[in-house]
């Protein structure tokens, strides 16, 4: 058969050529935003590359990204890739120390940032000599220097250097991104996409029985761009040559209901935060979405009561999911005709990924249903080796350890019972912190929970809870306590419950054990005892 | 990322793992037939695989078959490719001495048969010695010999060699599959498919805007395994877990008919002139269809109002689609929810496939859109040399020539207008046999349609129509020919109209020109002049 190299420059060359007008919109800040079709985004992303070449960017180098979801976010993705450069994406959300070190490990050479963005990132250049360009996307940055940097904008650079380049002429193993895992477990590690894995996973995610996109869809992307290739959208997109309307920097309820209304979407993806936002938005000032079919959700377990609420209140199906930056990052998800939420779990796996769960010493359980263990998970989207790691992050039978706790249904269908990392060890017995977490979740003035370790004398280690309040009320500790009472087991009831204001999230949206165990470490919370 | 290859008994090991008790489902015959969940197929199967070993296959042997739609048909497809043999599927409606020719060439070492199709096998071992083994399925066969050969039933063959064994371990680029065009343009051609071509197919005919099977789905193949990979769908089906529904021997409409209503087909794949079996029988005898949403249909031009009738009385959407042997075998295809049959031609290529029409010449033609050329194309999943060729088939940009003659309207959807080597040259200008076949095809009393070449000492060449009347009526020719007048342009009208009993058919269903050709020339053809 024909050699033919799978490399993600083919999703806008081939939406260029077969949906030429179909439009990328962009929101901006509320106002109207950009609007393009297909094959002129394609010509512009294609003369970036150009210019990238011009100011001396060459094959493997870093491109570094500090930008929300936008047109021109969109247009270095493409313009960094086709030409075999590797599009870094950072979050904004880190701290600039935190970016500083992900920034000198990758040794970006440039960084391409949103103007809303521009003083992090002056910040951040100041820090790391290796960014040699800045380019400033959406207008002027407010500031003018940027470290030891030369400054551009994004349309400037297009104006002076723009020019037809060869994209794809590489072999598909080559690096085509960079995103670096959340770090709420330890220090964040790089994942290197190649344009082969980045392929085969939006195939993976365009089957049927997964995303399912098509050309007439509408799709909104409302996970971030910079996190993880933005759930692999903006390469599922063109490849079907589906409509992408992408939110910019606002993701709250009033601005995203809006642009779903304007832009006819269809099908939506994003955290349940996200989702809440637009439900209590509409659920205040009123108004439907009427073309809306489907919400992907993912990130974190949704309540099943919330996926009812939003599949009620929004007239969609919710589709659940599964996945991790390490998994590029689509590991299961529910079909969109899948049974009820409780029924659902986080899905099954698409072709192209091998499920096994295994005990602690990573022996495969001889059942692998109704039973939880140790995830772990093989395929062509599947880190292997950690960027600039000195080993892969495989066992001997070349799968890569989730960190999470799992269980599989008799149909497949996956569900995450917790990180390992966060197990208690009480007693030399295992409690898991996400089953208590799951029942105390449910109580309706509950905001956010979480159940971290504290060291005993006695136990070696006994969980605590800390609820984040809804709306300020004051919770009763004991009556939440009691909720666990013939749930869990005895021993695994908390001894004491820490009230707090807010919950400390890491730059991902989850919620930050590390700072929890540390604010408690530094006597920073105050806690109710329980009453045995 | 983690290094995973791309071969196709990773559908087989998929379903066996997330869909281990969904059906394959075979009819034999009117009879019951067999049905087996894919974990305990994928296990015979595998076993297969270790008793061709044991006889002596190795890797890169080839392996014929000679078989209907049966469960044990797909059990050869596996067992030979997953242990990196190549699975050969040979058309029964070949003559013998053609399948001795390619036989021959591809050295088959050994022939797997549907019992019914023995005694054609048995000619067939006779003519070549390269096939060591016989393996017949089904049924004891009914003669003893083939040739030199020694004979294995499929079921013993198992019993006394069965092992397990170890699938899949080579390179993605190792060939899986053997398919000769049908030649009716001239002789056969080998096409080898390899793994990678097998995969990347099977996903690129998974996406949502092309087969769109899930798991959900009961799938039919009424088109033969035997011809281009059973169109993917021996793939695709455990791929994502759907029922597979294979008919055996019988396709005529009772039987399908009983079929999809006893099995709940909701997607089924065929050729019209199936179809139009299935209508038929169902008008005359009655009942309905309720689980079937769409039908997947491809092989030649189908008519508008075929289509129509289609969707009316079978209450499902027509997918239209253009394929090629040489293409694994999807092209385009019309996504299910496309528009009126008038509107969607042959549909639209889904990711991984490129196309461009070419002048006479091979240059690119400047517009692509709403102008008739040659359409080549280009792809992982299309041949670049054919089997034991001395030369690529390719052009100097790497593009395939289909030998079609196409146009592609505004919304990306092609026409196929005709093939090249049809094509008449009357006074040193083209004749699109095609054009006229159409409209002819359009009057109620025509069943099938053919215009051909006669050598004309004056104009070169001249066309003839021939023409197969529906039940037997006595056609007006001059009437037909006013059909065209206004539609074409008066010179391409034909001078002669022929009527033929029955249209002779190439193995692969589509007309013989050849013979018709040959059929003129020899004057067996009694014709009617045109009156001008």
């Amino acid at each position: 058969m024909q050699a033919y190299t799978l490399t993600v420059d083919k999703f806008l060359d081939h939406a260029a050529k077969w949906s030429p007008n179909r439009e990328i919109v962009a929101a901006d800040q509320g106002r109207a935003g950009s609007r393009l079709g297909y094959a002129a985004l394609r010509t512009r992303s294609n003369r970036l590359s150009g210019a990238l070449a011009a100011i001396g960017l060459r094959f493997g180098d870093r491109v570094a990204t500090l930008a929300w979801n936008t047109q021109h976010h969109l247009e270095i993705y493409y313009a960094a890739m086709g030409a075999g450069l590797v599009c870094h994406t950072l979050n904004p959300r880190f701290t600039v120390a935190h970016l500083a070190a992900i920034v000198s490990e990758a040794e970006d050479r440039a960084l391409a940032v949103s103007a809303s963005l521009a003083p992090l990132a002056g910040e951040l250049a100041a820090l790391c000599p290796s960014i040699e360009h800045v380019i400033v996307m959406d207008a002027e940055p407010p500031q003018r220097t940027f470290g030891a940097a030369r400054v551009w904008t994004h349309e400037a650079l297009l104006e002076a250097h723009g020019a037809p380049a060869s994209w794809g002429a590489f072999d598909e193993h080559a690096a085509a991104g960079l995103c670096y895992t959340s770090g709420t477990t330890g220090n964040p590690k790089g994942v290197l996409y190649t344009h082969r894995s980045n392929y085969l996973h939006t195939l993976r995610a365009l089957q049927a029985d997964a995303f399912a996109i098509t050309g007439a869809d509408s799709l909104l992307v409302a996970v971030p761009m910079f996190h993880a290739n933005g759930w692999g959208l903006p390469f599922a997109a063109p490849a079907v040559g589906a409509k992408l309307v992408l939110p910019g920097r606002h993701t709250d309820g009033a601005s995203l209901a809006k642009l779903m209304r304007d832009e006819d979407v269809t099908i939506a993806a994003g955290v349940q935060t996200v989702w809440l936002g637009v439900l209590d938005h509409l659920d205040a000032e009123g108004g439907e979405l009427p073309a809306l079919k489907r919400i992907i959700i993912g990130g974190s377990k949704c309540p099943d009561a919330l996926i009812e609420r939003m599949e009620e209140r929004l007239g969609a199906r919710v589709q659940t999911s599964w996945g991790m930056t390490e998994l590029s990052p689509l590991g299961t998800v529910a079909p969109p005709d899948a049974p009820p939420a409780a029924a659902r779990g986080a899905g099954r796996p698409p072709l192209g990924l091998d499920l096994k769960l295994t005990d602690a010493d990573g022996a495969t359980l001889p059942k692998q249903r109704g039973v939880t263990g140790r995830l772990k998970v093989k395929g062509p989207s599947v880190v292997g080796r950690y960027y600039k790691a000195d080993a892969d992050a495989l066992d001997s039978e070349g799968y890569f350890d989730t960190g999470d706790l799992a269980s599989i249904d008799e149909e497949g269908n996956l569900s995450i019972a917790g990180r390992t990392k966060d197990l208690i060890k009480s007693g030399g017995e295992w409690i898991n912190p996400a089953e208590i977490e799951d029942i105390v979740g449910r109580h309706p003035h509950v905001g956010l929970v979480a159940v971290i370790a504290r060291p005993d004398a006695r136990w070696g280690e006994r969980p605590v809870l800390v609820v984040e309040p809804r709306q300020g009320v004051r919770l009763d500790g004991q009556a939440l306590l009691k909720t666990l009472r013939g749930e869990v087991a005895d021993w695994w009831i908390p001894d004491l419950v820490v009230q707090v204001e807010t919950m400390p999230l890491a730059a991902t949206g989850k919620i930050d054990k590390v700072k929890l165990r540390a604010d408690y470490a530094a006597g920073r919370m105050a806690g109710e005892g329980a009453n045995r």
